[in-house]
């Protein structure tokens, strides 16, 4: 069987219902439809054509995302889309742009940050797009610390204005999407000076260009910060650098939600609690694990229909075999499967999550945030770094075509994993989860019950001492078994990490020293979640045939491949035996066959269109290499047979007349 | 302490003879000078820029390296280079180009598998680049099976020629290097028939283009295959597809060294042993070892300078704390510096094995042949994915910054990536070494001595009984207890496994269902190998004060890193105690204390030029933040202050004229 055969052949042999699956992928039939018609609406329409990316030189693929980004505008408002419609289409459309800042940070920003009559003022003009606006923040020698940020805000009470400006070099804004080119106005944040006295960091709405002619505004010099990882990827985006030498703004420019600056530029602490801050950031972050479930399973789409259709090795009756019946491929393809799913769940448990802390603040209960905060920091953190190295690997999965850009793999790549350092480095956000899980297995003893996602905590005792009884393969697939495996992992690590800390006579010290150890109890404490989120989801209603079934193979994946890789972390910590973990070992590569019938139908479940994907490697039909040989000759170094240089340069080389070559 | 000072402030602290650490690096003092002669005259040369590479457009790209590539070979012929010289040169001037095919690939093939005649023929033309070659294996269906290649060569004995046709779509041949756009001929893979009798794969040379005009020959086709990974990396190369319509070429350019075709077209072997092929594959892996270990060390010295010039967090007297002082940022780096020394002393040690294998071949010895090839195949899968991900890692600890093409990361990734994949599959690697570790151990009751780098296997009997006596943190500084550790792991392990295959009735269904574990098993084997060698080399003179120190530090935080890495393995063996593992881990950190101060002047002996690093970043004067901000400036988009399209699109937005769009 050759080609365009071999996925019908492959579909035929799964075991459950596709279509219920999709439903289950996208959370809801709602969801699913919303989705659906704005994929296809996308796909269906030539102006936002995306295979051609890669050959673009940088302005031209700028000018031509400018093109696509007003039009999906233009589209929105024709269309009337909602505004959960909107984010579909902009999320199929698959390319950073401008409209990506202005509706995800800036928008979001004036709403939490901003006084009503701010919001009155500036909502309207953001929401018709008659100005756009940027998230100025990062600075070119500050990032993940914003309290270093250098660029002050003074304000002058002649005047009633702030002054804003950029005292160094390093203190220049550098990052801001939206801000090379494009963005008229932005939220800048700066330390707040009034009184001689600082204030800490504040956001100001700051008009950057003229709304008659684009230009600069007097004292702002702005500009693109270069070339980017990938040759389409976030190049299509104006990452920018901003100075201010003293740019004057009105005072009520300032958000002044939580903190206001009086007419005569006193500091005053509004009665809206401070945490609501963390709110967004549970909210932003909420959002990174849902896309970070979408890339993921965007590259195992890929690199399975390709395991599928491509042969190798092994002829029997002089048909070589598919990759994905090779144990070696599948070992390292069906977890990432599996984690697609895993993170899609905890996704949608993080949404949940986020309307519950929402719903307690505005009843001004706090006493979930900081575990909350903790949660969404490590989810954040375990999920992008999972499915940056997980797109990386589904690359190579695919061999040497994975390398060509036609493959869509190197531009997911080169698009993802920015994930990993915006909005929280990883490994930080790693520590401050540590620094949260050692305070809590200190205050164990207080009475203080932890909650949520470290509830497990207050089991210690228990989980110091239990012993995992499995015995036979199969026992690995009793949720209880594995959930406590998971538990006392995590409890143990924790436990042991504060009895080291509690070592040191300065605590920061003990942090500093032994942080790289903290990280690993705190990815523990996080996998935990995430297989525990899993168990959860299926002990739902799900309805479909068969779909519980492959949703359960996927889950004990997902914890047996973690298990298998952290082994060390189980048997250090006595959690279980070497003869226990090379059960573990059996059961999952019964799990991959019991996958292998149904794995082209799992990725499927997804419902991406062959537009989205962008992989020849992927295409739905598996015709891949006739189209494969056929996207080469769009390369534009075959417009012509002979290259440019070929006269200059390597004619003379052959004929021995470097000295005619144009050197 | 800013900027400028930092580094030199960090040299000071030094506890150890850089310019003796330089020697050792380079192998010795003839190969220091070679290279730090070659590595000068590029970067001063300003022909040789490549910092505006990222911004070049694929046609520009390439016809700026077709003329890099011809000044370089001009510069060479003027300057009477050595062949070792110019093969220097070429490494510097850092640009991936069709003169690698030509050198690499092209005239090794025909030294290798040509007759006396052959080469008379063909490698003064080579040498010269009257003609310009290149390697035509692998096809668009056909990777890493060389047996599975479609194209034919059939014996056409009236007119005494091959007739090299391509018989199918998948059958084209795809990914050849200077194929596409700029080689006259290529050594062609074929399926040789002959008298309607098929004989295997052969190579043949095969003219391609026109001496007179460049254009392709009748009965070819050929094109280049379009975008890969990144924007500058391997779009310098014309990567191409070709397939063949019947094209005739004299029987006296099929290779025949090993297997030739008489006028009858009559199969003859000759009395060349065939096992000269495999000295070929020796040389060719030991050279990507070298490589691997070039690239780490690149990325290791940005990575490492950009750790000491950036601050984050941590205000003591207002100045932030440098990033390397945190221990999570020693954690992810100091074992990736450990890993660039461990590699190039395991490829010094392999160039010797290549001059050891060599000779033996010469005098008909191939007893050591399947050990070396083993032993190469799994250092090249080890040390090319070991350094894939470390560039990655580097990146990630550049923070946002080492997402800028101007770091120099992002295209040493892309181009770096591919070492994973060609000259045979990393995974397919280590399953043919863990073939070879089954065997051998298989073997042990026979009587047959398993040798070279199997030679431990010999004293299986203790290894599997051994038991590690650390009881201190110092104690892990005992070669012999790391040796013994990395042994007992890697014996125990292919023990089992092999105990594991025997209980399945066919091995061959055996060695697939268990294959993901065999390559575990080929893993712990190479690791021991590298280490083994790290151990090797500091039994050796070194010279220069301190010297030997740091490289002591290096190896034991190389092997204690490992060991942490994979505890699973050494603990499930029982090789060590969770208690040791964890003694391990304090040594772990002691050793990132005492490689601190010196971690600037170990990448410094690299001896890197900055054209040669081609990072802002990894300036060696540290100066970073001022050239970024200069660099950004160079960017296209930043030729107009209004972007092309500001008219088109972003106006009409902004003034709610849509209908006024250019859409």
């Amino acid at each position: 069987m050759e080609g365009v055969d071999i996925l019908p052949h492959e579909r035929s042999k799964k075991q459950f219902d596709v279509d219920a699956m999709k439903i289950v992928w996208a959370g809801s039939r709602h969801a699913f439809e919303v989705s659906d018609r704005m994929a296809r609406l996308v796909a269906s329409d030539p102006a936002f054509q995306k295979d051609n990316r890669s050959r673009l030189g940088r302005k031209e693929l700028f000018k031509n995302t400018l093109r696509k980004a007003t039009y999906a505008w233009k589209r929105i408002i024709e269309l009337r889309l909602t505004e959960e419609e909107a984010g579909r289409l902009r999320f199929f459309v698959d390319e950073p742009a401008f409209t990506d800042l202005h509706w995800g940070m800036f928008v979001p920003a004036i709403k939490g940050q901003g006084t009503e009559e701010q919001q009155q003022k500036w909502l309207p003009l953001a929401y018709k797009m008659q100005i756009i606006g940027c998230y100025a923040q990062t600075e070119l020698g500050h990032g993940s610390n914003v309290q270093g940020l250098e660029t002050t805000a003074t304000f002058d009470p002649d005047k009633d204005e702030f002054v804003i400006h950029s005292p160094t070099l390093t203190s220049s804004k550098w990052w801001p999407g939206g801000l090379g080119k494009v963005s008229t106005h932005a939220v800048v944040y700066a330390r707040l000076i009034t009184n001689g006295e600082e204030y800490g960091v504040h956001g100001f709405i700051v008009q950057l260009r003229s709304l008659d002619d684009h230009m600069p505004l007097p004292g702002i010099t702005i500009g693109d910060i270069g070339m980017k990882f990938g040759n389409g990827a976030y190049n299509t985006m104006d990452n920018g650098v901003l100075t201010f030498d003293h740019v004057r703004i009105p005072r009520n420019q300032m958000l002044m939600r939580v903190f206001q600056v009086t007419r005569e530029g006193k500091c005053v602490q509004s009665n809206v609690p401070r945490q609501l801050i963390y709110g967004t950031m549970v909210f932003v972050r909420q959002t990174i694990v849902a896309d970070a479930s979408s890339a993921l399973s965007r590259a195992v789409c890929i690199a399975t229909r390709y395991s599928a259709v491509r042969r190798q090795f092994g002829s029997q009756d002089g048909v070589e075999t598919q990759v994905i019946d090779y144990k070696t491929q599948q070992n390292r393809l069906f977890p990432l499967l599996a984690s697609a799913y895993a993170f899609r769940f905890v996704g949608e448990w993080l949404k949940w999550l986020y309307t519950d802390v929402t719903q307690r603040l505005q009843a001004n209960d706090f006493s979930t945030l900081p575990e909350a905060h903790a949660c969404t920091a490590g989810l954040k953190s375990l999920t992008t770094t999972a499915t940056a190295d997980a797109i990386e690997e589904c690359r190579k999965l695919c061999g040497g075509h994975g390398y060509l850009c036609a493959s869509g793999l190197p531009e997911l790549f080169a698009v993802y994993v920015p994930a990993c350092t915006y909005e929280g480095d990883n490994v930080v956000l790693l520590l401050q989860v540590a620094r949260f899980l050692v305070k809590t297995v200190s205050q164990l003893g207080s009475g203080k019950e932890p909650i949520g996602t470290t509830a497990y905590l207050g089991r210690v005792q228990d989980l110091m001492q239990c012993r995992c009884e499995v015995q036979t393969a199969e026992d690995w697939l009793k949720p209880s078994v594995m959930l406590e495996a998971f538990e006392a992992r995590s409890a143990r690590m924790c436990v042991a990490r504060a009895q080291n800390l509690s070592k040191f006579a300065n605590p920061e010290d003990g942090f500093a020293e032994l942080s790289a150890d903290l990280v690993e109890a705190a990815v523990a404490h996080c996998q935990l979640i995430v297989v525990s989120k899993f168990f959860d989801k299926l002990q739902q209603d799900i309805p479909g045939n068969g779909v519980k079934q492959q949703l359960q193979n996927l889950c004990y994946i997902y914890a047996l491949n973690l298990l298998h890789k952290h082994l060390g972390d189980f048997l250090s910590t006595g959690c279980i035996t070497p003869k226990q973990a090379s059960l573990a070992n059996d059961q999952l590569r019964s799990l991959y066959s019991q996958v292998r019938p149904n794995a082209i139908a799992l990725v499927d479940a997804f419902n991406y269109t062959d537009h989205y994907l962008g992989s020849v490697l992927g295409r739905y039909d598996g015709n891949v290499y006739p189209k494969l040989y056929e996207e080469a000759w769009k390369d534009p170094l075959n417009d012509s047979v002979l290259p440019d240089g070929y006269n200059e340069y390597i004619r003379p080389m052959l004929k021995q007349q470097l000295h005619n070559a144009r050197l």
